[in-house]
């Protein structure tokens, strides 16, 4: 931690820092500049609170030297993790493709989905039973009937599934059908949540803030980390910016940044990253290229029809060719698709 | 709602929202122009899924015409929501200023903190007892021991108490203690959270989602009152931004826009909204002068010792002196600031 | 500055980096961290490339102590910087207000605006003669005849002008009719143009950037000051944000953030700050409240005949109100409005 | 256009609208619905003025029912738009790399880059010799000595040049020695450098401000193409964003968006779009795998010694490395990388 003191800061001033760092065995170096007094401070710093330091006398501002995160980091733990779900290690070299409707909104929707999307070469099945939206009065989810039906169509391909869970009370549940509990960007930072997904100690999937910086992603990570459950992947699904072409604008430049820093697979959902089924497909192969380990992708047999999300959602036909350039781009940075499991 | 077809839209296209729209007995105006074709839907169209007619074949884009909150909009109740807190009447013409410590700390803290803002010309005690925290590793709060501490406080200054409440099951619990229940901002859309405290009937302090439109935040408000919990008060905060000298930008602009588009309360937050304590004095009198019904301050007797957002807290005799500069403000635009009420 | 080399950066990597400092005659200060090594250098840094040092073999990052604008910067030159203009000073303590329509549209229609500014309150005339327009098909301006008609205002109520400047070729020809130069938000890193307002040692108004940091603003304005044109002044005009409301986020903290690193006079501008008319009174009050040294504000006698910005202009009899409403919040903060000078 | 009136709008209100339209001989279809009444127009709408009609006594908003540029549009012209520059032709199908340090600093570094880059595999060369910078205390570029070193790279190599112009009145300088004008993102709408462009029929590359929306770029682009200039490109080089792990967002979604709304080429700037080295293969990998035509990149020898984005630039062997990595994604979405030209 480095303490920039203010122009005319005084001794005294200068003292009660070194005092601070000092109470926390953390050792000192002072460089007396001509316009400014720099204090840096060594040793354990991460129980000295930099907002306490910052409302010093005399302080100008405090800059950290490290991240705030420490398992999440490659710095704690240099080797990719891998997450086995399934036939499939997620981070593990092979490329896994999740895909399904946003919603479940039928047993015969979402059958009919699944297998659609394990023709066309996908891995695992997404759906929403339980469905986070703005407005109170839209569908908001079968509910618990919801992941029976996906456990049926989990049953009938062989495909391991992926939904959401949003609120504490209901992990146990959901635990119970999922592989692969999905936290949602607008609870990224629930942290309620994150404590009972992280004691559950199943597969979880934490989709990135539609505002949040790539750090602070990181922290609401550390948050299941820290309760010893280490199969967490990162899902960059877009953030909001001043353009609005696009629902959100996909952050492509995260992946590349997320595999220097941490060792956590890094899934990309380009159908909220974009928020139009025209641009899905670029947007996917853009992620790929830029060195995603996975991908999850809405596709509806009718979006016009569908409950919620039937704009940015793929029709199998479309999503079976988007497969197979998906397969051209992995090859390219050789990379591969994982084959696909035969069905129980 | 409008539907805008794309150049070359075909009969059979326009044909099919036509009859889209009268599946829902909505009616029609079709305008053909040079070189797009616009069709208008006319009647009850909130229950016809935007999302779905703008994936249908040969539309270009849907413009929807109605907001989509109803029971927070102007239209629907013209008249402010007066929302009666202890003596004190939010929204009813009077400023109400609440403050105190980001966190609950200990007994000696809060009732010291109390006292001092009450002194200072506060109305009512904030305080956090259940912190969201963006590490695991900092001070989560003190729980329901921090509640007991506020219940005291309140006793001995008279003064009613806020604070947050961050997961559906807790509730219950802390209904029983405060008379505010604050939704943060990482939950402003924590729609299982927004539903519990929709059932508690008591009054709630909704804040803005560090980056949530207006429209989304109006959409939150409509959760709560969706269950007839009529007493919602809207609180600015501050967006993320491109800015970084200050940690948010206080958006003073959402004043005026909330106060034409809803009759619900409107706070302001300067701590957060600038999260510096020497910027803070400056937007609260900006708010003021803006038209907010109400301010939050954070209050620190040495914020330099504070357990979470020193940087942001005033001391209280700081806060003493911005609360005469208020009345100043207030009184500059015919608004008067709350009489504090006497001790019980 | 301070290097922060990576975790395990060799010691030749620390040895270059001193090597490097040493060549410009700086010192180091060596932090040998348990996870980090810091590397302080100190003495008269400005001449030392942060980026090269950024991308020597070890460097994780390179932390600049000092703030990039020295000329501007408050430590530089303590005391306020007061700027004649005809009358008025501006940033000596009176409040000035300057208002007028977007753009010179006749002879008649500046001549009848300008008098009804002046009668309203208002101390200096703005109009636009050469207007940058995002399209190329919208009205660009009178040109010179505008500037003409503004010259002729000028002599009929005594009020100096203030127009836009958008290009280096006529800054000439502007300062030989208007009293104050504009730069506009597009322009503010149009570097040929500060150079060539810099030299014309004419007062300036430098708007900031619709998508620029404060820090940045304060480099565009160091370009003028660099020339030894003092008379600068800072015109805050909002910021683009997620939000959409309204057309720009009045970026209130950056008031106070501005008072703080500068010596520069502070100008809002409420009406692009909002880009509608009814949200112009409440952020220009707001603005006075939180320690702005003046206004710029669009009026225009037929908003909805105007030829640029008619959304955002306020009619005369609403901008009168509005003079007065600003003249209780100035003498709140104990700030006075100028006397308004009589006609020569 | 579309009219949307307020709630309570009355019978004149309305006519007025009508009137308006009627006087631009467009046409009128109202649909009266139980909330709001809507106003269609009809015909050539673009001469009536939006705002003026949005600040109409009774208006709420108006909607645009068709895009702003023009010229710029794939329904103007349906076929991609190719520029041929030297031998090559951009936006022809097959892949242009341009590459070169940011700044020309000496004859030896740009002669040195130059051949460095060809043998990579660069189709052009790129290198500032105007250098627009955020501070007046850093390099400004050698100015037309630097175009000499330019043209002479250019003899030596065969390489096409292009160089960035940075006021009206050095363009027909910068015309003589560069193949390509580029158009910096801080210049994106200076509006008289966009007409100086416009008029001097030299091929264009205008890069995206950086905080401008698509729509906006594109209307930049309208200014150059309405003097009868058709030879433009667009430079995606990233967003500014909240995010600060990287210096801007890449915004990769612009480039379907682009493909989808105009004619012209597409280029990316991975350096820029990161404003890190670590991070450009992974972007330029990704922009190519989204469908740009063309890519920008900083190539310097000795990057920490590069007198500007020596942090963004790569040095000669990993671009070496990264134009191999380019192949094979182009490769796989049926596309090739141009054959480089030998030299003169």
């Amino acid at each position: 931690m480095i303490v920039i003191m203010k122009p005319h800061a005084t001794m005294a001033e200068k003292a009660a820092i070194i005092a601070r760092a000092e109470e926390h065995n953390c050792k000192i170096h002072l460089s007396d500049g001509s316009e400014r007094t720099i204090i840096g401070v060594i040793g354990n710093v991460r129980p000295i609170d930099r907002d306490q330091v910052e409302r010093m006398p005399g302080v100008e501002r405090v800059v950290p030297i490290l991240k705030p995160f420490k398992v999440a980091s490659r710095e704690f733990k240099p080797n990719n993790t891998i997450i086995p779900v399934g036939n499939y290690d997620i981070g593990g070299g092979e490329l896994v493709i999740m895909a399904g409707p946003c919603a479940v909104e039928s047993r015969s929707q979402i059958l009919e989905t699944a297998q659609a999307v394990k023709e066309a070469g996908a891995h695992m099945l997404r759906g929403g039973a339980f469905k986070p939206r703005s407005s109170p009065y839209s569908f908001q989810g079968l509910g618990e009937q919801g992941l029976k039906y996906l456990a049926e169509a989990r049953e009938l391909t062989g495909m391991p599934i992926i939904t959401e869970v949003m609120e504490p009370a209901l992990v146990p549940m959901i635990c119970e059908y999922a592989d692969i509990l999905q936290i949602g960007a607008r609870n990224m930072q629930n942290f309620a949540l994150l404590h009972a997904v992280g004691k559950s100690h199943h597969p979880v999937m934490l989709k990135r803030g539609m505002s949040s910086l790539v750090e602070e992603w990181l922290m609401s990570a550390e948050y299941i980390l820290s309760h010893g459950n280490t199969k967490v992947m990162m899902c960059e699904r877009g953030i909001r910016t001043i353009e609005t072409s696009t629902r959100f604008t996909f952050d492509v430049n995260a992946i590349p940044v997320l595999k220097q820093w941490t060792h956590l697979p890094v899934i990309a959902d380009p159908s909220h990253g974009t928020g139009k089924w025209e641009f899905v497909a670029a947007i996917a192969r853009a992620a790929v290229a830029a060195g995603a380990d996975g991908l999850i992708i809405e596709v509806h047999p009718r979006p016009d029809e569908a409950m919620s999300d039937g704009v940015q959602s793929l029709k199998p036909e479309r999503f079976a060719r988007l497969v197979q350039e998906i397969k051209g781009i992995a090859a390219a940075i050789g990379m591969t698709v994982a084959e696909t499991a035969v069905s129980a």
